[in-house]
C-alpha cells in the first residue's frame, strides 16, 4: 500500500481535486453564501458521540436493509446529483452501474445527462428517479410517465429549491467551463418559459403528483417538524432530511441536528432518510441511531466518477459500506434493527 | 463575471479596504477595545440556525413592511454613521439617495458632513435624524426644530454614548488624517464649551424630547429588558438595540442575543429595531424572526459609498434585499409577516 | 537543567519520536479513522476543572492505594500495549522491571514479544496479564493456564476489539518497517485459522472464562451504564472504561466522560479503572474524582521505553506519580481517600 | 500619538518583553503546567457579556469605594507578587509608592527585596503585607510584628502554595539569570531548615494568626464554597479568589469563575476579592457584579516597572481605574454600589 492509496471518502476527495476543472470542482464543493451550512453538516456529526456496547456476537455483521420495501445491501443510496457526465462520459450510466453492484439504489436526477431510459438500461439495481417540478404541469407528468416506464421504484421530490441556490464560490468560475446539456430534459415537451429558475413547488402539487402516479413519493429537503407532519398527513411514503448539501440557504440547521425532530413528527408514517455530511461509516450509524432508514451520499459519489469512473464509485460505495459494518462490529449493533437511539450519547 | 465582482457584503469590504485611507479604514472598522462585542456580533448570527418551511407557495415574494407606519421596500434601514462625506464629496447626500432609490428610510447624522436641509433636498425617501443630545438644551431644539423643517419623519436618539467609544485601533492612527468638520452642527447655537465629548442624556432628557416635538422618538443603544421597559413606560415609538457596532463598551452582548430581551418587555409597545453585524440576508431574517421590525446597517453602507459613491451603496443595499427576498423564499416566508419566532431554532 | 530535558510526558513524547522509525511512531500514535476520539480523550480531561480545597495538612502525601486489594504505590498502571520489543531489546521484561520499581502493576498484553513467563521472571512487582480471547478455546485456557502459573494476579480481557482497529494514519505506513513475532503466542497451541482477526467474545465467554480460573477478571474496554450493569451481574472484579486510546471505533465517548455513568451503574460492585489520554497528574487525580480506582497509561510508557530503555520508564512512572503527589497536596487531598467527586467542578 | 504608544495593559505586556532578560519574562509570564488555567482566567472574563443601562445620569463617575474600611480611589489593588527589584532598582518601595499616588492599596509580599520596613517608609498609601506562614511559628511572628509595627493594614495569608507551583515553562530558563536575595526575610530569625519549600498551613495556623495579631487577616487563594464557608465560620475578614495567577496547580477554575460560589458562601461575613486575569476596566466591572469588593493585579504592575519604573506603574494603574471609570460610564453605574448582578448577562 503506498501513500497515495485512498483509504477513506476524503482521501477520494483529495485525490478528485486535481483530476477537475477548477470551475468543476468548485461547483460540486460550493455551499451556499458563506457555507456554514456546509462546515456544519460534518462538524454535528463530530459532535455526536457514540456509546458502543461489547461483548454482543459481532461475528456476522448484515448492513442489509429494506427502502420502500425492497431489499438492499447496506442503508446507503446514492443521492441525485448533477455533474456525473462532466467527470464521466458515461455519466448516470457509471454511476447506476456500480450502484447496482454495490446493491443499493441509484437516484437519477431529472436534469441528467443520459437519459432517464438509457440510465434504466444500463442499471443492475433499484433505481429511483429524483423530480424537480416544472412549472408546466405536462412537462412534469411526462417525465414521470417515462420514469414510470423506465421502471424507477419512487418519485424524489426535491422540495427545497423554489429558488435555484446561489453559491458565492461557485459564481465567481462558472463561467469558465463549458457545461453540458440535459439529454434527459430534451425528451420532455417544450417549456413555456426559455429556463425556469427554480422549481416552486405546493402541497398542492405534492398532491397532484399522488394522484397521477401509483410509485411511492419521497419529499427531499425537509427539516422541520412541521413540514414532517404535514408530509405524513399528505400521504407520502417518506421524508429526505436535507438541506441539500448546504447548497440552498446558508444557515439552516444542519441535516442531522434536523432528523430527530422530523423523525419524531413523522416517524411512524413515513421512511425517514438523510443526506448532507455523510462521510464515514460511524456518520451512517449515527444517522441510523437517530432515526433515519437510510443515508444518501452525493458529492462523494462524484469523487469516485473522477477518480476512477464506475470503479470508482465502486470502490467509495464499498470503503462507506464496510466502514459501516465495521462500526456495526465494534459499536456491538450486528444487525441494522439492533441499531437504536442509545447509540449516540 | 469576473473573480473581481462584488457578490455579497463581504466582497464590498474587501474591495473597500485599498481604496480607503488606513487611518478612515481603522476609524470604521474599529470597536471598542479588543473587539470582543464586533466579533460577537457576528458570531451571535452565525450561531442561529434557520428552519426553513418547504412547500409554501413563494412564487411572488414581498419584502415590503412598514417602518412607523410608513411603507418602505424592505426591512432594512441606513444606519447613522459619520464618514459618508471622507468616502463620497457629495456625503450624506449620496447615500439618501441611493436609499430613498431603494425604498428604504435614510437615518442621517446628527453630525453629518452635509447639513440636514441639504439632505433633506437630496432625498427621494424617507428621511430620518438621529440625535446626538447636546449639553445645551437650545442646540438640541434648534436640531430638532430643523429637522422637523426639513420633514424628517422621526428622531433616533442616540443613548449609548454618553461617553465617546475608545476604539484602540483607531487611537493609534486617527491623527494621521485630515477629518473634515461637521457643517450641519455649523448650523447651530454655538456650544457653551469648546467641545463636547460625549453625550450625557437622562430620561428626564427622553421625556423632554418628547414634549418638544411631535415626531416619533427612537431610543437607539437599549440592550436589556429594563429598559425597554422603561422606554414603553417613557412612551417612545422606537428601540433600535444596539452596540453601536461593538464601539462603545467592549464585552456588551452582541445585539441579536440582547433582542429577546427586549422584545419580550417591550415589544407589545414599540416597534423593535436592530443594528450590528447585520451581513446576509439570512441575517436581517433571523432579526426579524426573533421579533426585530427591521434592520439597520452601518459599515457596509460605507464600503458602498468608497467602491463606487451613491451607485455603491445602491448595489449594497440592492444585493442585502435581494438576499433577503431569497432567504424568505427559501425558508417559506413570502412575507414579512409570515416570518415568526419559529424560523430560527 | 537544560532546555531539552523532559520535564513531562508531552516532552517524552517530542524526544521520543526522532528516536523512531516513522512507521513506529504511526503505530504508536495513531487513533482510528479521523482520530476525533483520540483528540477527545485529551481535551475532555481539559474540559473538566478542578476544585482545590486549601488548609488542610498536605504536609504527608500518600499515593498509595489498593487495586484488587493489593497495595501499590500509586493509582497508576502500565496498561497493556504492544510495541516495547520494537523500542526497546528487552521488551516488556524492560517494562516490567520499571513498573516493580515504580511500585506499580504492569499489565502485560497476551501478544507480547517475550513470553509471560520470561516477563515474569524480570518483574519485580505486580503482574496482570492482558488477554484477546482467541477463537480456540484451548488456546484462550493455556494461555490462562501460563498467566496463573507465572503468577500473574488478574486477567485483563479486552472485549473493544472484536474487529482489529483501522488506523488510517498507521496503514499508510506499516508495510515499511518489518515486525517482530509474538515469541508468547508462539508458546500457544497453533491455530486453527492462519491468522485471527479480531478477538470476538460474548458474555458467553466471559462466562466461561470465570468458570476456568479463580483469578480476578477485568473488562477492558466498557463505555457505557449497559454493559457496566452487565460486567457487575456477571460477577467480574473490575471494568476498564477505555476506547482502546481512540485506536477501535472513531467517534466514541472519551474515556473520561464516559466514566461517570459507568461508575454509577456498577461502582458498587466492581473496581472501575480507566485508561485514553492521562498525560498528567492532575489527569489521573480528576478520574478517581470521577470514581476510578486507578488509571493505565500506555501510549507515555512506550516514550519513556523509546527514549532510554526501563531508566526511561521509571522517569515517565515518576513524573506522573510525582504530579499526582503534587496535584494532590495542592488541591487538598493528602490521601487516596480523600479525592471524592467535590474535586471536579 | 504614536503607534507605540500603549493604550492598554496588553500594550504594556508588548513593551515590557523586549526589556526583559528571557529567564525574568519567562518566570514573570510562566503558569503552572500547561497553562490552562492562565488562558481560562482570560477567557473566563470574554465569556461574561455586559448588560448596560442607558440614560441613567454618568455625568459624574465615582469608582471610590472602601477596602477593609479604609477609603480607596478604586477596586484595584496591587496583588502581592515578586521580581519588583529584578524590574527596577526601588523594587517594591517604587511600585508602593505609585499605588498611593493612585489612592489604592500596596499589598508588599512577604519575600520582598527591599524590607517592610523599608518599603513602609517609601509608602503614600496604605499597606498591607501578603504572607506566607513558615514552618518556624517565631519567623512567622517576627514577620508579622514588623508589619504591624511598620503600619500595615491587613495581613494576606497565602493559603493556596503548600507546594511552590511548577511552572514548566520558567523550570527550562530559570538558571539563566542570577536572582536577588529577599532582603526582607533576611531580617528574620534564622529558618531551622536551609530553605523551605512551599508554605503548609492549616486553618490551626489561620486561628493562631487571629490570635497574635489584631490586623484583619485575608486568605488569598479560596476558590471553593466549602472553603469560604470555613473562612467565614474561622472570622477572617477576607478572602481574594485567587488561583495564584495560574501558577499553582493547573486546571483550577478560572477566578472569575469560582467568584459566584465564594461569594453565595461567605459574602456576608468576609469582603471577597479575585485576582487572576483582570487587564481590563470590564474584568473589574465584571467581578465587582459577581460580588468581589475589589481586584487585584499583579503582572500588569510588572510590566509598568519594567517599561518605566514606578511612573510606568502609575499609567497601569491610571489606565485601568479610567478603563473602570469609563466601563461604570457606558454601563449605566456611576458608582461602586451601583454595580450589581444585573451587569452580567
Amino acid at each position: 500500500m503506498t501513500a497515495a492509496a485512498p483509504l477513506n471518502l476524503f482521501d477520494y476527495e483529495a485525490l478528485a481535486q486535481p483530476l477537475m476543472h477548477p470551475a468543476v470542482w468548485d461547483v460540486i464543493v460550493a455551499g451556499a453564501a458563506d457555507e456554514i451550512t456546509v462546515a456544519e453538516n460534518r462538524r454535528a456529526f463530530d459532535r455526536l458521540t457514540i456509546r458502543p456496547r461489547m461483548l454482543v456476537d459481532v461475528s456476522a455483521i448484515d448492513t442489509a436493509t429494506r427502502v420502500l420495501g425492497a431489499p438492499v445491501a447496506a442503508p446507503i443510496l446514492i443521492a441525485p446529483s448533477g455533474y456525473h457526465a462532466v467527470l464521466c462520459p458515461e455519466g448516470e450510466c457509471a454511476t447506476a452501474q456500480a450502484a447496482g453492484r454495490a446493491g443499493i439504489v441509484m437516484t437519477a436526477p431529472s436534469g441528467s445527462h443520459r437519459t432517464i431510459e438509457d440510465i434504466a438500461a444500463a442499471a443492475i439495481g433499484p433505481l429511483w428517479l429524483q423530480l424537480y417540478l416544472f412549472p408546466e404541469r405536462e412537462r412534469s407528468l411526462a417525465m414521470v410517465r417515462r420514469a414510470e416506464a423506465a421502471g424507477c421504484l419512487a418519485i424524489v421530490l426535491t422540495v427545497d429549491a423554489p429558488r435555484f441556490g446561489r453559491k458565492d464560490r461557485s459564481l465567481r468560475s462558472e463561467n469558465d467551463f463549458d457545461w453540458p446539456e440535459s439529454g434527459n430534459l430534451a425528451g420532455l415537451p417544450p417549456p413555456t418559459l426559455p429556463w425556469f429558475r427554480g422549481a416552486p413547488v405546493t402541497w398542492a402539487d405534492v398532491d397532484w403528483l399522488s394522484g397521477v402516479t401509483r410509485l411511492p413519493i419521497l419529499l427531499k429537503g425537509i427539516l422541520t417538524a412541521e413540514d414532517a407532519a404535514l408530509a405524513a398527513a399528505h400521504g407520502v411514503e417518506g421524508i429526505v432530511v436535507s438541506n441539500h448539501g448546504g447548497r440552498q440557504l446558508d444557515g439552516v440547521t444542519a441535516s442531522i441536528d434536523a432528523l430527530p425532530e422530523v423523525v419524531a413528527a413523522a416517524g411512524d408514517h413515513c421512511e425517514i432518510y438523510l443526506d448532507g455530511g455523510v462521510r464515514r461509516g460511524t456518520d451512517v450509524l449515527k444517522a441510523l441511531a437517530l432515526g433515519a432508514r437510510a443515508v444518501m451520499i452525493g458529492r462523494p459519489v462524484l469523487w469516485g466518477l473522477a477518480v476512477a469512473g464506475p470503479a470508482g464509485v465502486a470502490v467509495v460505495l464499498a470503503i462507506l459500506a464496510n466502514e459501516l459494518a465495521f462500526a456495526m462490529a465494534l459499536s456491538g449493533r450486528p444487525t441494522i434493527a439492533d441499531i437504536d437511539r442509545t447509540v449516540v450519547r
